[in-house]
């Protein structure tokens, strides 16, 4: 154990009763509505991270093939990676299906299928395949009322070497719902709709093990998510701004933050000028379009409390600028060179992937473990 | 050798010809007005990379110790970590210090001059120091009228184990200069201040070996950098969206570019969807003050050329959405399910952080090397 202070900035922190409290939330979610919880590995891509809300006998799903690829190695089987697959992966798909009994990946269009259809027959193992569903206009997946939907699964159900695991959707749409009320309707269409594809499919002898949908905002609205078996989340272990802003947690509730050292001032601009630029903070605004824009992250003291009105807001590569939303001057005992702070992260997938490994400190700000993670692809 | 086409998306590719002469451009500037070139590597950090714009018996500029200590393994001895440093790094400047005979720190305070002023007696080698001056109002840096200069570069010099180099700017504000006339007077002006805060220093007894100063943009301006004998610039080698949005370079100039694949299409919005989400291509958007918004990359066919109109206008982790500026159908030859394209990045630096290697093409396209990079603090 050793002192946050000790720490050579910038560093990346994750705060271990926060953490606890919030794969705790999901956890109790998930066990309410009997759903699976398949948590999203791709905040953090640590196996020492995932240990905690992701044992290593349950589902997860990854956003790249270096994560599943770390994961089987660890002994994971059941690995949805979630992003539609193209030709140019297949060898190492391939080399997945024979290392993880159910890796699964996602397909959404009769191309990708046909596509996959045909390199099947060089399959050793049968390979999971499951079709993404479009819920919310806002990003890929089938239209859960087109033909193309019933073309795929059939296409899919008929080739041997394939096993049609079900339908998967992610709302992100719910990332521009900024009233809980808004927020509840989303998470209600997610799971009408996908449980309206799911219910076609059925009515062409087509069965879905899995029907499985989820985002944080979602995941955490108050409805029961009916018409789903699965959910699937990720950021919900150390949510962020981004979170905040939109009403999902507290700012308080944020387990991700980045230690900086005051590098220097200038003084007539009332700025502070930290060692924790874009390459450490990640270049999202993603609080720009909110009621609260939060710059490139909140500032905190080394203890992790907020310091009201405080914003990182300009970064350079290795620098950030630091200032009060209403110009304030910067406290001296604070903010003086070679002090500590803390930021919290506009978008902690972002952050996390600028650093190869996180701080994890106890309940008293000490340094208790290093957790290494993965980058690439 | 193999093709482009053989790689796995997403990868990050330096075309050889473009980077070759980006690099000349440059060089033949620093050779007319008779400057000592010290290129910034922190665009790529690579050794192979650096080999063509930075020998290594030459000077450069880096904005971490992770890349001092890097090329500092290699043989580099002249190595300016540009960064304003923190007592949390002293170990690794003393032991980087004993390495590299012309390591060189910077500082910009009062208070970081009296706190290294504390540590030098624990060095063994003398140290090199600059100082920042603020040209600008941009950034860092101290201003060159101020009596803190006088004051800071006084206590350096007084101070046996710590030697005063001279002083550097950086005119970061020529990212906001949208026009040549603007960028030459930015330069001037870069230079103009910095000679003078180097008259100011020298009317006290106190010379200045380095004047140093640059950015890529006031570096390219039509200036002959009167009152400077060192120039600094980084992202010139691949320039990028942001750098051809000012007029610095040609679209065509950028040598760095992001290969991806189409994995699916959403035909009612005209959307192409690829496997550059911002995880590959950063989160940086940088032309959105433009007048021209280039999103999160310009879309290219795998060949390197630009298909007008088309950009990725939203990304998500692993997902980047293509989509035309008027909103045209995308053309089945070119975005075809599993065809490859080529983005061409907003801001270089922040791409190619994003990536662990990069692959080399030759003018006919062929894949004729791997650089790796580094990461981190």
């Amino acid at each position: 154990m050793s002192e946050l202070t000790s720490l050579m900035t910038p560093a990346c922190i994750i705060d271990m009763g926060k953490f606890q409290r919030n794969i705790s939330c999901m956890q109790a979610v998930a066990k309410r509505d009997e759903l699976v919880l398949r948590p999203h590995v791709k905040t953090l891509k640590s196996l020492a991270a995932a240990e905690r809300y992701a044992p290593s006998n349950g589902p997860i799903t990854v956003s790249t093939l270096a994560e599943a690829e770390y994961f089987a190695a660890a002994g994971y089987h059941d690995i949805l990676y979630g992003v539609g697959l193209v030709p140019n992966k297949y060898a190492r798909v391939q080399a997945l299906s024979e290392r993880a009994e159910k890796f699964t990946v996602v397909l959404d269009s009769l191309a990708a299928v046909n596509a996959l259809v045909s390199f099947a027959d060089s399959l050793e193992h049968p390979l999971q395949v499951m079709l993404e569903i479009d819920v919310d206009d806002h990003r890929a997946g089938l239209l859960p009322m087109s033909d193309e939907l019933l073309e795929c699964a059939k296409a899919l159900q008929a080739t041997p070497k394939l096993h049609f695991r079900g339908i998967m959707t992610h709302a992100g749409g719910s990332y521009d719902c900024f009233s809980q009320q808004a927020r509840d309707a989303m998470a209600e269409q997610e799971c009408a709709l996908i449980a309206k594809a799911s219910a076609r499919l059925a009515a062409n002898q087509i069965h879905c093990e899995l029907v499985s949908a989820g985002s944080t905002p979602t995941a955490l609205a108050n409805t029961h998510h009916k018409g789903i078996n699965e959910l699937r989340a990720g950021v919900y272990a150390t949510f962020d701004c981004v979170m905040a802003g939109l009403g999902v947690c507290d700012t308080d509730d944020i387990a991700m933050s980045v230690l900086t050292s005051v590098i220097g001032h200038q003084t007539d601009k009332n700025w502070v000028i930290v060692d924790a630029g874009w390459m450490a903070l990640s270049r999202d605004q993603g609080t720009a379009t909110h009621a609260k824009n939060c710059g490139y992250g909140l500032v905190c003291d080394p203890q992790g409390r907020l310091l009201e009105g405080w914003y990182v807001s300009s970064t350079n590569q290795e620098h950030g600028i630091i200032s009060h939303i209403d110009g304030k001057k910067p406290d001296d005992a604070i903010f003086a060179y070679g002090n500590m702070l803390r930021i919290l992260p506009i978008h902690a997938c972002a952050t996390a992937a600028q650093f190869s490994a996180y701080q994890v400190i106890d309940e008293d700000g000490k340094v208790t473990e290093t957790w290494s993670r993965i980058t690439g692809w």
